[in-house]
């Protein structure tokens, strides 16, 4: 059905019949197709649906793809289509607008509904504010039940979300009423009276991220924001399913070092401007690594046997370095390492289990190595394998903590932790590893002589 | 006021006054504390509560936890529970009973909530049969608006979803229509005229993940599942969210190689038991690694020059495709990798960046070894700069390609993609660049007759 649109666009000449044929696909499906249009198409399409139609459509488009499309249209109808669009939605194009045209399209819709934009796209963009919307509907306490169903009735055509019902007292927020609720209860009852009091809200400045956890966690509809005591909007479980799908694969793209979001299916110069400066930075990093292991060239001349084991050493290091970063990243997003207690906690657990696992890893290092050395036949093999796994040993632990440390430093001088990527933190510890490695053998053969 | 409570439940010994006090709290924060209650405290507090209540705070419960704290409640009173708790809660808390147990509770309930609880609990756990509920609000087509409300007002108290309303014709779904348009609507009207035809709608036997994407790209409430064209279940917006959060969550502790989900708040012990694995099936793995090194002793002996840049090769290596991983597995769970022309577009795709990165990659390496080189005054700069580069341009196509196939490949062969893992590519992708560089040098050194 999907792939008949753009040709029933193309084809139906009758605008009222394309009308029709169009209202049997979703907006978003429609939307889907909009930018593939020519715009003489898009013009018979925006002719041919009302202003509320549009909105749908219109608020499923994103970013700049909108704005192109906006453009396309005269002011009128612009302020028309904002006007009908979920308030949440229209502050979104707005602020993708260049200011000069959405002031003149601000200048066209209705005051209440201006001042409620204006109100809106002034939120700070990571706090909950940016999402907010405020149409929704507020019940004062003591209002009887049956008057509460007629209030809902006379606002529902206008309302974004009818449920649940906010109740207050002079705008301060003392309940939640869920609809069913009123729509089961009976007159002489008061809202206050069947209404709910264990509120679970958020405060305007809080993070986007804790604000949808919340709303996730608690099952909520919609979790009501609080500037103070007093309800100033309401946050919606599909825009909290958004920052919780964004802010996933964002974290996914870090750790993948694609640099945030995965890019599918962007073309292919978006994606490498994304990708191989992260790749180009790593490579000149590397080369520290290679000055530190160029360092140790004596030795490696002395026993080369050492460079066979370099990589494992290396790989044990990059891998749990991601381990730890993925634990650590995770619970930061998760908002669970909030207060220096919390940290604490972590780091100490996380330490606990490198001490175990870096023993584990070593004693299993010295024995296959062991073998390999004696398969070899090698005459120094018990010395090499006790090299090898000392030094596993340690370059597992400060790994480890590297991978720990870093992103909660970068939270504490305000980088954004997910910059800390997998390739980025394999490649710090590597050198760590390197130096412990080469350099315990040195010390061992300067100790001991010489040994290869 | 969170720490309170279960101060509140111990020293409180009025019951009324006691559930009074505990509903200001929120089932969720209720649900948080109970197993950290002594045994004879929770039974104050479900001796306090009504099933209803407690039916609220059990469904926020998870899994072995619930089990327990189920096992302590007497067989009436559990099932008085499960008949007031949302069908697909109490699906979820049944399956984690034993047999004979869920058994006993299904004699007790009402035989219709019966019926639907065998049959939900009936359902394949990976497709969107198992997460439904059938509980929801369906009116026939040609009904009069008036009496849809008075449906309403009459299921509205038993009914788990009550916006939006599944409009059908004899079972078979027709359309969808929201509380809001309902409530605003006046009689004549029939509901099938008022409906939305553009129905977006889930196959029994679909996916949870793609069911839970439509829920999130449509921006739906609720997205109905069908058996042919029979509405049989419907999926709600906050099992949709638990859907994507918790795939979210795997594949993000997947490609950190942490077994799966993130460990944050468990023991160590259990943190220990998912990652060790790991880590030693990795060392295994590295040892593979370490002997392909090993057969090239001749050449490193030769030219140990080569061994300060090996991690820079691996280094770019475990980049590159922890980059190709992480985008082909986040495409796979977006359901974007379904067909064959989509994979293929993909491939290409990304062998296309891998090409452009590669060569800028080699270049930038020529250039830096050749500073390196120069530096260290090193006799045979050239021919290094240049074995290096040409290996790095190798290399990071190889492993590009390997990241890219390898979570495709464990898809076709019926394997989780997601257990292709950022560090066991990289490890993969290792075994092909050390190969790749010592084997090139080594041919180079064979061909000119010794170097170093």
């Amino acid at each position: 059905m999907k792939k008949r649109l753009p040709e029933i666009i193309r084809t139906e000449k009758n605008l009222r019949k394309l009308r029709e044929r169009l209202l049997d696909f979703h907006p978003y499906d429609i939307a889907g197709i909009i930018p593939k249009l020519k715009p003489e198409e898009r013009h018979k399409l925006y002719a041919s649906l009302t202003n509320k139609e549009l909105a749908d459509i219109f608020s499923y488009l994103e970013g700049k793809e909108s704005v192109l499309l906006f453009h396309e249209l005269d002011s009128t109808k612009g302020a028309a289509i904002l006007e009908e669009m979920d308030v949440d939605d229209a502050v979104d194009l707005l602020q993708e607008l260049d200011e000069e045209r959405a002031g003149e399209y601000l200048e066209l819709v209705e005051d209440e509904r201006r001042e409620d934009l204006r109100y809106l796209a002034g939120q700070e963009s990571t706090a909950v504010g940016s999402l907010m919307t405020t149409n929704f509907i507020k019940i004062e306490a003591d209002c009887d039940v049956k008057e509460a169903m007629r209030t809902l009735i006379r606002e529902a055509g206008e309302t974004e979300v009818i449920d649940p019902l906010y109740i207050t007292r002079d705008d301060k927020l003392v309940g939640i009423l869920d609809l069913k609720e009123l729509i089961i209860a009976r007159s002489p009852l008061k809202v206050g009276e069947i209404m709910k009091t264990n509120i679970v809200y958020s405060d305007m400045d809080e993070d986007l991220e804790i604000a949808a956890g919340k709303i996730r966690d608690y099952g909520l509809s919609a979790l009501p924001v609080l500037d103070g005591e007093t309800l100033v909007g309401i946050i919606t479980i599909d825009d909290a399913m958004d920052v919780i799908s964004d802010e996933a694969e964002y974290n996914y793209g870090s750790l993948a070092a694609v640099g945030g979001d995965i890019d599918e299916k962007v073309n292919v110069f978006v994606s490498l401007r994304k990708r191989l400066p992260w790749l180009l930075g790593l490579l000149l990093l590397s080369f520290v690594t290679a000055s530190v292991i160029g360092g140790f060239d004596e030795i490696i001349k002395q026993a080369t046997i050492l460079v066979f084991f370099q990589s494992l050493i290396l790989d044990m290091v990059g891998n749990v370095s991601t381990q730890t970063l993925g634990v650590t990243i995770s619970g930061i997003s998760r908002g669970e390492l909030e207060d220096r207690r919390d940290v604490r906690t972590n780091i100490s657990r996380e330490l606990r289990i490198s001490l175990i696992n870096s023993a584990a890893l070593a004693l299993l290092t010295f024995a296959v190595a062991l073998v390999f050395l004696a398969i070899r036949k090698h005459h120094a093999l018990w010395e090499v394998s006790l090299i090898l796994s000392v030094s596993m040993f340690f370059s597992v632990n400060i790994s480890s903590f590297v991978g720990l440390i870093t992103p909660i430093v970068f939270k504490k001088i305000g980088f954004d932790p997910a910059v800390a990527s997998g390739p980025l933190i394999t490649t710090i510890s590597d050198i760590f590893a390197v130096f412990i490695y080469y350099g315990f053998a040195a010390l061992l053969i300067h100790l001991s002589g010489g040994m290869a």
